[in-house]
């Protein structure tokens, strides 16, 4: 990637990058549903697909777009809190997924191959884990900073639709300190099984997502000070990621419990910052339906997925390529001869 | 298509041609879930994907298969009950939507370019409406036998996936006559939208579907009766590809209401004929639902759409790809040197 002027230098400066970011296009958005009213169709027979098409649509500002290149990012971290068990994995397993990302062997691998889409993987330091958050603040701002700089410029205008992911052993712990200390509720209400901890190791895994809320109470003042003390790297620059296609005006499809997670974060900035973004999927994570709810969200797949790694996501990327190739290569009524509804 | 002496002249023969079809392989299931616990993910993260992919092993007979030749059949025909007005549209649609399958603007034209999937459209006598319904069997046994083996032959072992739908005015009201028929309950259980109708249009139907019932219910003595005196030829037709496709060993991903309803007569026969189908989506016709959860199926894809053409199950196609592809191309934890659980 090009070497890029670094675009904030501090949590403020990032707030004031992402505020007021430009709309989608309202011209587009009616050109298209126009057209869509017009497909040799029953109205609205094609359900959310017909929606997904108005969306994008919207988003690339022409009436009848194509999906010509989707990236998919997946950014790995390391976590301190990794070290007191949270996960049914050991720590190293972050380092060594990013080498079967590399080497082409890991789920997204297959998945973004499938959907005919960008593969990046954006490794955070994994030598130098995030701070153990039962304990205190993840990262320092600079820190925190960086990361998000990470995620901002893993994306440019040469994309037309972004998906992010992450890999991180411990990450889930992480997500749920932030939904607990963005949403309330109890810590249980926001914990779930992650790689697939459950019975005593799940309750103590609740433990740790209050005990993380509490050691960080003083610092919770606004949303990024939450992703900040109670997120990971991989957490922020997704965050980070996710804010520059809004800034971009590129459409993202959000993945599971982690991936939105950091999009709430934003989501309580603001909520119009996603306005770009659609929920790829449910995922199994107990937490992630509550955390969609929240958010007013309904996602497209419910498949009973819970990797991360953007599959989910990257899945859905499939649908919306459908639902682009359905409105752009159908006929209208008159153009087919067809009949309308009497 | 080559000329194929015909398989069966009476329905007391076709029962016969689908007595004790061959199993899938429990050999080629059981290698295919071994494959499964060992890929670099944690046990059971990628959900459904993972049962599709299994599913599919055990048809192709392979640990590891590749997804190569899907086909999609639409089954185009008239209903004498469509003179009733029970759709939204008139019936000539049938034929003007023939005629946009074969000039490419349809919905299922794109969903099987996207899907790479292969598209045939059969069409049944379009000049030749069943009877009507409301007041007496909608075919003779010749009839009905002609249309099963046209499905029937619609199906060769070339294919490794089979998709059916339907396009046919008057359709949904032959489907749930048969729901009726099949399940019991009232006409207003399995009565709905359709192409779009409501109020004291879907009352009139749901009135239309009782009579075609009740003027009928001396011939209804077994599924295949019910078929004959109920049904279109493309709801026969789909019938029989199903059955085809089940005596050869070929999957099938079902569509919507009216294929579902097809398939709900097999079902009936034996339950194990269907032992070989998975739902492709979840239709927004009210008693889809309904009807998948009589036959104990429940559907990959939740996304409103009511379309019929195949179109649901087409998109489908896309998630049993990506199964395929994962299953196939992940690293085993010993392959990508990533430690396990502990």
């Amino acid at each position: 990637m090009e070497a890029e002027a670094q675009p904030f230098d501090s949590l403020e400066k990032f707030a004031k990058a992402i505020e007021n970011p430009p709309s989608a296009s309202r011209r587009a958005r009616d050109e298209a549903l126009e057209r869509n009213s017009r497909l040799t169709k029953p109205a609205g027979s094609l359900g959310r697909l017909e929606e997904l098409a108005v969306w994008f649509a919207s988003w690339k500002g022409l009436a009848a777009p194509e999906l010509l290149s989707p990236r998919i990012v997946v950014f790995a971290a390391n976590h301190g809190v990794a070290a007191r068990g949270v996960s049914a994995y050991p720590a190293q397993v972050t380092a060594q997924m990013v080498a079967n990302f590399e080497s082409g062997g890991a789920a997204i691998n297959q998945l973004a191959r499938t959907a005919q889409a960008e593969l990046r993987v954006h490794v955070l330091s994994l030598d130098r884990p995030t701070r153990d958050i039962a304990e205190g603040p993840a990262m320092n701002e600079n820190e925190a900073v960086e990361a998000l700089c990470c995620g901002w410029r893993s994306v440019s205008d040469c994309v037309d639709l972004l998906v992010v992911g992450e890999m991180g052993i411990g990450n889930t712990t992480s997500a749920s300190a932030i939904a607990l200390a963005l949403f309330g509720g109890s810590a249980g209400d926001w914990t779930g099984a992650g790689t697939g901890v459950s019975g005593a190791r799940l309750k103590y895994k609740s433990r740790i997502v209050e005990q993380a809320v509490g050691a960080n109470k003083t610092s919770l003042s606004n949303p990024l000070e939450i992703l900040r003390c109670l997120g990971g790297r991989e957490i922020a620059a997704m965050a980070g990621a996710i804010a520059r296609a809004r800034v971009l005006g590129i459409p993202v499809i959000l993945d599971g419990f982690v991936c939105t997670a950091a999009a709430s974060v934003l989501h309580a900035v603001d909520a119009s910052l996603l306005d770009h973004a659609v929920a790829g999927h449910l995922s199994k994570e107990s937490s992630h339906g509550k955390l969609l709810s929240e958010m007013g969200m309904s996602p497209l797949l419910d498949l009973g997925m819970r990797l991360g790694e953007a599959s989910g996501a990257a899945l859905a990327i499939g649908l919306l390529r459908s639902a682009v190739e359905l409105h752009r290569g159908m006929s209208t009524f008159e153009e087919a001869g067809v009949s309308s509804a009497d």
